[in-house]
C-alpha cells in the first residue's frame, strides 16, 4: 500500500574537493538532488553525477542555492526577488543543459541550505523561487517542507509541490524540525533512522516530547556528507523495502 | 541580392557594473550574442537583455567563454577538453533556462574572448566546444572565424558552421585579423568601417597591404564597448541597406 | 576654528569593469576608501588607485565588505562572526600589501554597503570587524556612522572610533539616514549640498522635518558613482575652504 | 653535518571542503606553504592554520596561485605580468593580515600547481612573482625549483631564492622531474621516498635512468593531499633524524 521517495543531495564537491560518496548514494535513492554551481557543483561533477544517475534510472533534480560558494549557500542573503528568480532559472537551466548530454531531463527542484529555510519562512523569497520554475517549466514539480511558505507560493503559480521529512532529524511537536544547533536534533543511529522512515512512509512521526504527529511525505531526504552517511540510507532502504513500501521516484 | 547578419556581444556587465549600450545595439543587430556569465553577465542581465532581444526579434545566440570573471575571459587557459565541454554546456543551458522565462530560445553560440581565439587554432579546445553543441543541440549553428579549427571541428561533429567578418578591424594578406596590439589593428571611422561592411557583405574585403581578399562571410560582428560604438554600428546598418543588401538574421 | 575630513569609495570596478572617476575623485578628497576585492576591486586597480592616493597624499583607507561580487557586497549576509572576522584581516592585508608596493599605509578601515548599515546595528557583526581591527593593529581608527554599533565595539576593542556624515543623504530627526527608497533620500542640488556639508563641518545638520540637529562627525563622505558626481565633491571642497574650514585627513 | 627543511602545502581547503589533514601535517613539516584564496583556502582556514603553525614553530610561507579556484590553480593562465604582480602582493599581503593575528609572520613565498610551473619556465610570469615580493619585502626569502626562471629573476631582484627537491617525484637525468603522466613519476613507497630524501639533504639523488645527479637543495616537499602522506611524510622525517640530518625551517 506504502510508497515512498528517497532523495539525497549529490554533486557538491567543487573542483578538486570532494563531498560525500555521490556514486554510493546513487545506488540507494531513487530521486538525486544536484548542486547547480552557486553553492556547490561545477560542470564536470554535474555531468558525472547526472550520467551515474541516468544509468541507474534516478530522478535527477535542480539543488538551487544562494550565490555563495565560500559559505556553502548556508548563509541567508538578502537577495532580491527579480535576482532570485534570474538565479534559480541560471542554475536549472545550467542542470538541464548538462543533463541533455548525458540523456537525462530535470525532473524537479529543490532549494539548498538558507535558500531552503528562507523559502520557507519568507513569502517574497519563496514566491521568487516558485516564479522561476513556472516560468521554465509549469509542470516540473517543487521539492520542500510540508506547510511552508514555497509550498504555498508553489500552489499559487500552479506548481505541484512534493513533501518531504528527514529521517535523521527530531522532530518538534509543532511539525517543524528541532533547530540543528539544540541537543538531540540530528539522530545518528540507523536503527532509529530507518525505523522512522517507515513510519514516515506510513503517514506519522513520533515528535520530541513523544507525541505522535501526522506527517504526509511524499519523500524522504536522507544525508550523504556525514560519516556512516551511506550504510544509513541504505539500512534506510532495507527497512522499507522490508515493510513491503515500494520505494520510487515521486515523478 | 546581398544579405547579411550583423551580430554584437551584449549583456557583458555584471552586478552593478555596465559595459556597453545593450539597448540601443539591439535596436541596430540581428544576432545578439549574450553573455553566460562565466566571463561577464549574470542572471538579472542575461534575463532583461534576452527580453529585450525577444521584443525586438534579435536572435538570442550563446556568448561562452572561460571561467574567469576577472580576466574578462581574455586570458588563455589551459582548460582540459573535458571540462570545457562541461562549461559550455553549463552556460548553453543557462542561457537556454533564462531565456525561456523571456519567450526566446537560444538559436546559435559563439566562443568569446581568449577562448574564441584559441578554439580558432587549438583543434582540441575547438573540439571540446563543437562537442557541446553537438550534444546540447546538433541544430544549433556555431558562429566563429572562417577557415578555423572551430569551424573544423563543428563540420566533423554534424554542425553548422556560420562565418563572420569584423567591419572594425584590418586584414591581413593571409584572412588573419591583424593583431590588436600593432597599428592600424582597429579602424574607427565609421564611413570606412560601414564602407568595409558593404564590401564584406558582397564577399570580399580590402587586406592591410591594399590586396583584395575573396572573404565570404555569414555575419558581420559589430562591437558595442568602444566610444562611438552604437553610432558606428547605426551606420554600418544604414549602409547595408542603401547598398539594397538586406540585414537579417543567419538562424 | 572649523577642520573636517572628505572621505569618497573610490577603486571599485572589478577587471574589465569600470566604476566612478577615480582619479579626479582623488584630487579632492583627503581620505580614499579603498574597495579590497571581496564585493569591488581587483589587486590591479587597488594599486593604481594607491600609486595615486600616494601621489596626492590622500589617506588610504580599507573598504571591506561581504564576499558577494555579484551584489557589490550591498546584500546583507548572515557571516557568522569568526568567518567575518578572518574576512576582515584578510581584506585589511591585502591592501596593505598592495599599498607597501606604492609607498603608501592603510590608515583607517571603513566597512561597505550591506556591511556598514549591518555592523550600525548588529552588535555581533559590528562586534567581529573590530575584533578583526583590534588584532591586526590596534592604533588603525575605524571610520562609521555615528551612535552605532560599530562605533561601541570599536570603543570596547580600544580602537578610534572616527564619526562620518553624509551631504547628499536626508537625515530623519533621530540622526538616521532617510532611507533610500523613501523620496527625497538622495540630495542632487551641489549647491544644497555643498551648503550642509559646510553646516555639518561647524556640527549641525537641518533634518527632514526641518529640525536641526547636533551632529559631531570627524568626515563627511562624497560619493563618486553618480552622475555628477565629481562635479558635486568639487563644488563641496571649494565651499569648506571658502568658509574658512580646513579639509584634512583625520588621521 | 646535514640540514633540512621540510616544506608542504597547507590550508588548501575551501568554505565546506576539507583537503588533507593540515594539523598532522603541521606536527612534521618545519615550514607551510599556507594557501592564499586564490586557488585554496578560505580566511577563516587561512587564520586556524596559521594558529596551529604559529603553536608549533613552524615557519608561514604564502603559497600564492592564480585566481582559479575551479581549477585549484592547476591550469595555465596568461595573466600580464602587472597583473600577476598585483596578484601576489594581494595574497602575500592577505595572509600576512592573518598571521598577524595569531602572532605569525610571513617568512617565505612558494607560487602553487601551475604558477610554480610556469615561473619555472616563463621570464616573464617568474619576474613578475618576483617583482612582488621585491616591492613587498626585499628580505622576504622565495622557494621554487632549482635552476629555475624564478631563480633567477628572484636573484636579478636582489631576493634570496630557496631551492627545493620533491622526494616522492622521479628526476630526469637532467635534473627536471619526470612529468606526472608518465609511468613512475610518482613513488609511494614510504620506505624508497625516506631513503630518497635523506640522499637528498645530502646532496644527490638517483634519476629514472639510474644515474646519480648533485641536487642541492635547501627543502624537501612533502605532499599531505594523498592517501598515507602523512604516514609517509612522518617515516620521512624520522630517516632524516635518525641519519643526523636536521630537520629546521631555512629561515
Amino acid at each position: 500500500v506504502g510508497r515512498i521517495d528517497l532523495n539525497s543531495d549529490v554533486g557538491e564537491g567543487f573542483g578538486a574537493w570532494q563531498l560525500g560518496d555521490d556514486e554510493a548514494l546513487l545506488d540507494i535513492v531513487t530521486s538525486a538532488n544536484v548542486a547547480c554551481g552557486f553553492h556547490g557543483g561545477d560542470p564536470r561533477i554535474m555531468r558525472r553525477v547526472c550520467g551515474w544517475a541516468a544509468q541507474r534510472g534516478v530522478a535527477v533534480g535542480a539543488q538551487v542555492g544562494y550565490r555563495d560558494l565560500a559559505g556553502f549557500g548556508r548563509r541567508r542573503m538578502d537577495v532580491a526577488a527579480d535576482e532570485l528568480c534570474a538565479d534559480v532559472l541560471y542554475q536549472l537551466g545550467a542542470l538541464a543543459g548538462i543533463a541533455a548530454a548525458e540523456g537525462a531531463t530535470v525532473r524537479y527542484l529543490k532549494p539548498h541550505g538558507a535558500l531552503y529555510n528562507r523559502a520557507a519562512d519568507d513569502p517574497e523569497q519563496a514566491d521568487a523561487v516558485a516564479a522561476a520554475v513556472a516560468a521554465y517549466d509549469v509542470t516540473l514539480p517543487v521539492l520542500g517542507l510540508p506547510s511552508s511558505a514555497l509550498g504555498e507560493a508553489a500552489s499559487r503559480r500552479g506548481l505541484r509541490f512534493v513533501t518531504e521529512g528527514f529521517a535523521d532529524r527530531a522532530y518538534l511537536p509543532t511539525g517543524r524540525l528541532v533547530p540543528r544547533d539544540q541537543p538531540g536534533a540530528v539522530l545518528s543511529d540507523p536503527v532509529v533512522i530507518a525505523a522512522r522512515t517507515v513510519a514516515m512512509a506510513a503517514g506519522s512521526i513520533t515528535a520530541s516530547d513523544g507525541s505522535v504527529l501526522e506527517l504526509a511525505v511524499d519523500s524522504v531526504c536522507v544525508h550523504g556528507d556525514t560519516p556512516g552517511a551511506v550504510a544509513i540510507a541504505a539500512a534506510t532502504r532495507t527497512a522499507l523495502t522490508d515493510a513491503g513500501i515500494t520505494v520510487a521516484a515521486f515523478t
